[in-house]
């Protein structure tokens, strides 16, 4: 059968469509909503609405297709009892920790996720960090909110360009590759540590090791996924490598960096940081991040953009036009896959 | 006679070299300096050395060249008739207004300015602040730092990304031209008006009226140069036209912009902003730009990198050995341009 038949041919397929309230328009704007009502019936249930097992039961009792973000209660067996017909998940969001079992894995249900969505928003907002570090301008910013005199400011140590500069790659993730690019793009050196880049790969010509990469960059940028191998990959040893004046950027997961050691290579004034992820999220009202006149803080947003969310909302409904043509998941998931995730 | 016999046959060349002392490394690092040498003999004294007439006098006596920044003495009647024999002005910086007058410009000496070198610094600065702005980095970083929560901190309006965003570009100017370039190598789709684009300009097809792009854009960026004709340019009529939510940036000069205008529409949260010139600098420490969550400052830093220097330097050297050489000088500044400039 082909896609169309299929689509034809299931008028009444049961899709739940359940992301956060807040967020259903950004995931779904009005195209995306009329693309995934082809392909059946969209009863649409916020999260918040499907907490308690009497309401989960109510809607989810004839179920096929389930869309998922952050907040959906966990598919564990009470949950999959309740949802006898379910015979896909499709995460609209990344990471799928939170939704998934052992019972579920057993019940062979195929699920996939959206990370692939938020890539160029990563590498985006890592690019952002990267240039703003490299002219100073989180401590130019912070001079003359702070009080201090126009000449004081003008004291930040001398702003470099991103043409000519060397930045260094840890992680040739989706994400990193798409940071490389833009900053390619831009006239910047680049290079990578990624122990698994194979030999073929267009990027095995920027390969180096970590330790070289640490003493020779003027950026550093983390883009490696967050796994039990990654933790503490950056540690005080790789941190102290660092040249004065280095920029460490990190979109990618807090776990991968020494964060006591990188806090305090940065209040030493030695190198100015760029965070988007912290070890303890949220990050506390008093936290020491927070008061540095050279680290710049954003609230675990890397990913989220118009841009990404629409993109999430598309991949669901082409994810769902190729299982109901009998074709792979592009973006599926496996029990391996995230348990190589860590 | 060719370059190469000029510079032989000139070892005596007298050339004062006369940067600001804290700035002497940037623009003249070992390896310029010995380029310079090979031309002449280069006689080094800061211009904070030159303030007083006795010991301008004394240094400028048989001064051929002079290489200058700012805080040189003004080339007046009184300053001209104790360098008799100067026969070129290199300028490392790139504004000469405060340098020339009537008197400079009768002895028919030729003056060339470096502004060239800075081109590229300016419109990174603007590209970053473009991509902060979209990805509403200033405030999520400003309410990190002033104690907000991070729930709180995350309900800025959502970001957008640089790829697929409409930039709007007022003035296709040497450094409008480089941020295009790069905007659009980062996947926006630009628009440009300058009144003087011509129609076999590259940039003509994306020409648009003032208004229009206004009204169109997700970034309006300030590119254009200050002159009597673009005073006020963007004022209450059009910063009324931006979207809300727009992103304002300007790295050019804050004449161009009605900056009452803009602080009413930056200050209400209708739109953001990043600024690198203000009508009155230094800003002082009171400012009410200072203050403002959605807005992210610099003083007047744009054009000021260690690259931007170090090509101004090469500028210098470059346009003396065609001095000596008897070619056009390549950044030469006239009257005439001067006036335009207004």
């Amino acid at each position: 059968m082909n896609s169309n038949n299929a689509v034809v041919q299931s008028p009444a397929l049961k899709i739940l469509l359940s992301v956060p309230e807040a967020e259903f328009d950004s995931f779904f704007p009005p195209s995306t909503l009329a693309a995934l009502a082809e392909l059946g019936h969209v009863t649409v249930v916020p999260p918040e609405a499907l907490q308690s097992s009497k309401a989960f039961a109510e809607v989810a009792e004839d179920v096929e297709i389930a869309i998922t973000a952050w907040g959906f209660p966990r598919l564990d067996a009470t949950h999959l009892a309740l949802a006898p017909k379910l015979r896909c998940v499709l995460h609209a969001a990344s990471s799928v920790h939170f939704l998934v079992s052992e019972d579920f894995w057993e019940a062979g249900i195929p699920i996939s996720q959206s990370g692939a969505a938020m890539a160029p928003a990563v590498a985006e907002l890592s690019l952002t960090f990267t240039l703003a570090l490299l002219r100073r301008v989180e401590r130019l910013d912070h001079s003359l909110r702070s009080g201090r005199t126009w000449e004081d400011a003008r004291m930040a140590p001398r702003a470099r360009e991103i043409s000519g500069a060397c930045i260094g790659v840890v992680g040739a993730s989706r994400t990193g590759r798409r940071y490389i690019e833009a900053c390619t793009a831009l006239g910047a050196e680049v290079r990578v540590y990624d122990p698994y880049l194979s030999a073929d790969d267009p990027l095995a010509r920027l390969s180096t090791s970590l330790e070289k990469l640490c003493a020779a960059s003027d950026v550093v940028a983390v883009h490696a996924p967050q796994t039990p191998e990654t933790r503490g990959l950056i540690g005080r040893d790789q941190l102290a490598l660092l040249q004065d004046g280095t920029a460490f950027v990190n979109t990618a997961r807090s776990t991968i960096v020494d964060m006591d050691a990188l806090y305090a290579e940065v209040s030493s004034g030695r190198i100015d940081a760029a965070l988007d992820v912290f070890d303890l999220e949220p990050l506390p009202i008093d936290d020491r991040w927070r008061s540095l006149p050279n680290a710049l803080l954003t609230p675990h947003i890397a990913g989220a953009t118009v841009d990404s969310r629409r993109r999430a909302g598309q991949i669901v409904v082409d994810e769902l036009r190729r299982f109901l043509a009998g074709e792979p998941l592009e973006h599926a998931v496996t029990r391996t896959d995230l348990e190589k995730m860590g």
